[in-house]
């Protein structure tokens, strides 16, 4: 795509009230633009990294048998009353909105009722089961503060899973695969070694749940690391009980700042029994589906990898999930090489943004510097000298000066 | 994908206060669930045909140079109140709420006003357009009754494109263009042939805006449509003033009834001078940019479709929306046929549903009727007594007996 035909333009200043590093480098790119706090529009680079995210997403959740579907963000009360979620003081962070008629609506924050809802019209005994859907679905919190740019939206997409299955046997097998495919998904958008499985707190039918908690200078979370074990324990459960359960010695921790990229959770028969999702088992007799629920935040995903790769000179985007993989900047007033180049690659299938504006040559580069793309390829001096292009890694910094011909063996 | 791994199950019985037609068997056939009146989810083979309308239309969005972006369903009310839009006496089906500080925020049913300010920060002058941005983005109506199902949504997805223009020649221009790629979706989708040009109500810059209107019995809208010129006019601008306009006597037209299933509007310097994206124009004057706006409802473009093909047995999808393409319904005791011939056609690359369930064949037969896959192969009697399968047009009716190798050269 030549970047004359995206309409986004970079800023020097991000706005005065945007406090989180990545947010303001983001906006600085023009790939987000700030509504208000906590929400976020994805311009066009903001959108292709949000859709690789997900794509990576989507093939880990396919791989282990999730469905793929799409619920609404206008709620009908019921299901939430008998889960006791729907009243303000045991949900503090609904939005609501009324229909013309008067009835309170709440704005999904998340679907474990809807969902289980749902589900009991489609369940009706254990040969039904086990049943794994999954959705990217815009999710609404009325967070009173919302100061972490796009890794704390009061609007965000997020993935949701949600597990129904036989029994806990069938539940555990489930959730053992979702810790890897989290993991094979922080892997691949480039956070794998900086990301632990970390034990948090659970609820009536677990006694802990997991969390996937990235190191991260800004984080709000605080986790103690095992290196040994290669877990970590969340501050709110950091105790000697979960300590003696898990075998490890105080001294052996490391205390550090994270943010939550995932949680998987088991819910058991929490909503199951107050939605009456009860089906016939094994033996014929009546019981609760056992239940997960498996999230991540996509948006809060590019926020952290934003924050953790990016450096002086601006965004650093992993391969998997940069809006582009080369970003060729012609510096010549005479754009013949360049054009061919953009052709040339463009025909192998390859990502490419190709920069043939008519301006200053330091621009362009502290603008390709900003935007992060992981290749650049300068078209400047160096080929007018010696028909050489600069090939530069935007990561490591480091440079090669190379032939088209030596170029496009790379490519 | 095999009939098993989709947890819907197919009911006799449509949930007893849904009216529309194509929403009883769409629900009725597991594609979507109602969670109330105007409020559907999308269930896996629902959400597959929405994927496929959603390319269509950005594969010709694309094609006419527009940029996709995504915005947020939650509204700062500064930008509505500037165009004067905020207040319900202005708006009717607002859906507001509140921040926990008591900001009202509104849910976008439009996004003129939102992404008008946005283009501030990236529009300066002429050189910067024209600019075409789109989404596709759920929408929020606050709708005083909702009868229609996934026709009229309280909660829906819509593509909307915004164009911003310096003037009034280079607005038309792309105007005409956007009329031949909506021309284009309709046909792709299968209602080409029953949709027309629509001459509707235009506002403060137009005589007229444009409506595409789609003959359908259960529509809610009344046109006349000109055979000779191949255009209609809305009701609501019915008389003679643009009979004359287009040249058209009131003899030659046709009364129909109709949905509409995008319209397409020049909107002129309404919301430009109003949110103030004012920049220079070529003569180094400053100008408001010429605004246009151009909405297709993607969830209602497949409720007319459903509504326009199902037949007496259930849905009937055109190949280029249908979930799969080929349904094959076993009904011999042994299987190995048929797993032989899903794998086969899997492999050809083509979108297979497999129904290797153990059902009466009678019951499964019915269901593919009901589901409307454009295929249907049926692997039974004529099997065992001649091997033959039977290949079956939903559409038509028309049925074939092929051998394997037959059935392998026509997919």
């Amino acid at each position: 795509m030549k970047q004359r035909d995206i309409f986004t333009k970079t800023r020097k200043e991000a706005p005065s009230d945007e406090v989180s590093n990545s947010a303001k480098l983001l906006i600085r790119a023009g790939f987000i633009n700030k509504e208000m706090a906590g929400v976020y529009d994805m311009l066009p680079l903001g959108l292709r990294v949000l859709k690789n995210i997900e794509n990576i997403i989507r093939v880990e959740m396919n791989a282990v048998g999730g469905q793929e579907i799409q619920m609404t963000a206008l709620q009908d009360p019921e299901p939430w009353k008998k889960s006791e979620r729907w009243e303000d003081e045991h949900v503090d962070n609904w939005f609501k909105t009324n229909l013309k008629n008067g009835t309170e609506l709440g704005l999904a924050f998340t679907h474990e009722e809807a969902l289980t809802r749902l589900m009991t019209n489609h369940i009706n005994s254990y040969k039904d089961l086990p049943v794994y859907a999954y959705q990217f679905q815009n999710k609404f919190r009325n967070e009173l503060r919302a100061k972490s740019g796009i890794m704390r939206g009061r609007e965000f997409l997020m993935k949701d899973l949600y597990s129904f299955s036989s029994d806990k046997d069938e539940h555990d097998e489930f959730y053992d695969k979702m810790k890897q495919a989290y993991m094979n998904i922080f892997e691949k958008v480039g956070i794998g070694e900086r990301t632990y499985l970390t034990f948090a707190s659970g609820g009536s039918f677990s006694k802990y749940s997991h969390e996937f908690q990235t190191i991260c200078d800004s984080g709000e979370d605080k986790i103690f690391y095992s290196e040994e074990k290669d877990i970590a324990i969340n501050d709110e459960v950091m105790n000697a009980e979960v300590m003696g359960d898990l075998a490890i010695e105080r001294d052996s921790l490391k205390e550090l700042k994270s943010v939550e990229v995932g949680n998987i959770f088991s819910l058991g028969a929490k909503y199951s029994e107050a939605l009456d999702l009860i089906v016939d088992d094994k033996n014929g007799k009546r019981s609760p589906v056992f239940m997960g629920s498996y999230g991540i935040g996509v948006g809060r995903l590019m926020g952290v990898v934003a924050e953790t790769f990016a450096d002086e000179k601006g965004l650093v985007w992993p391969e998997s999930i940069a809006p582009f993989r080369y970003h060729i900047v012609n510096l010549l007033s005479d754009s013949s090489t360049s054009d061919a180049l953009y052709e040339d690659i463009k025909k192998t299938g390859a990502d490419v943004l190709y920069d043939n504006r008519d301006l200053q040559a330091g621009a362009k580069l502290k603008e390709s510097d900003l935007i992060g793309i992981p290749y650049q390829i300068i078209v400047g001096k160096s080929f007018t000298e010696s028909a050489k292009v600069e090939f530069i890694n935007r990561k490591t910094g480091d440079s090669e000066n190379l032939t088209i011909k030596e170029l496009m063996a790379k490519i």
